[in-house]
């Protein structure tokens, strides 16, 4: 294979990338932005070496204890649980919230083999313990596995006694979080309220 | 900056690519392709370095001359003419067409500084006049651009007493030719028709 159609095949890995829309980028680089594309390339050998986990919230991060987690500034009574790293960015842009977070890394999928370990849930749980957490919203995705996910956590919360809450408003049921508008997305984690029984 | 927000950054020179698809392909390598992410770093560095223009065609080629120029088994009579190199594989993968091409990089556009020289005219003029070559298949787009680079073509041919024809039906005015399907470029390329003087 050659060097650019290794660079067409390499593009492919990306999200919504088909045959056609990688050969564009890499025409694209090669014609009009090579230092781009030198920069690109050296930010995907940095990010994906040196990118790991938190240890206290499971976002990404470059260091063992991430920026949020890591900063002074941020209110320790309440807690955000989401799905993953994309969601908990679109809250951070989108919402005034100034509490901690805690990534899923995924929702729970007892098909899938995906349980309550792999989502990190005796770390949560030794978390909501430490007694710090009052509050745990509840902001996985409202789909069916969402919100199973949603209604484990909230037993959870409540066995530590810590108060569970949901965004509620205005997020579009089926929906993906991640692509909800900024400002319906700040309406409905506003207005969350407390989960019933 | 942090890796993830240079990564993120980074994304956006592709084409097409605004904040929230940069996010998205970001996150993704992250999440689930970071063996995929290594590999598209090391194809793009390769890539931006090592491909430059092929001597004879002006094509991106690693070679000095590219395989297709080199190849014993091209019809040295045909040549055709296209503005980039993502055209020229278009034709290639759509059409039967087993010529020679010659990549303009570009099209005649006066107010933009770009002139027969920048489009390697020079070059194509002595091509002609080896004696070699006797259709001048003109397959720039058919925009005002590409319709007055391939007036332009045409003269040139003529004067090296070289036939210049045109890929005609089925072709959408004001298209561009990379996006064409298949059928339709095949079909167009198949009935091309001499220019009238």
């Amino acid at each position: 294979m050659s060097l650019l159609e290794q660079l067409i095949d390499a593009f492919r890995i990306l999200p919504g990338v088909g045959q056609k829309s990688a050969q564009r980028m890499a025409y694209h680089v090669l014609e009009r932005e090579r230092a781009g594309g030198r920069r690109l390339s050296e930010a995907l050998a940095s990010a994906v070496e040196r990118i790991g986990n938190c240890e206290r919230c499971r976002d990404f991060s470059e260091t063992g204890v991430c920026a949020t987690c890591a900063s002074a500034s941020r209110d320790v009574h309440q807690l955000c649980a989401v799905e993953s790293p994309a969601d908990r960015l679109a809250i951070e842009q989108a919402t005034g919230y100034r509490g901690l977070y805690f990534v899923l890394q995924g929702r729970l999928s007892p098909l899938d083999g995906i349980g309550p370990r792999e989502l990190g849930l005796d770390r949560l749980a030794e978390r909501l313990a430490e007694g710090e957490v009052q509050e745990l919203i509840i902001a996985t995705n409202p789909t069916v596995e969402g919100e199973a996910t949603a209604h484990y956590l909230a037993q959870l919360a409540r066995k530590h006694g810590v108060r569970p809450s949901r965004p509620t408003h205005g997020v579009p049921l089926g929906g993906e979080l991640e692509y909800v508008d900024r400002g319906t997305l700040s309406h409905a984690f506003g207005s969350r309220s407390e989960m019933p029984g």
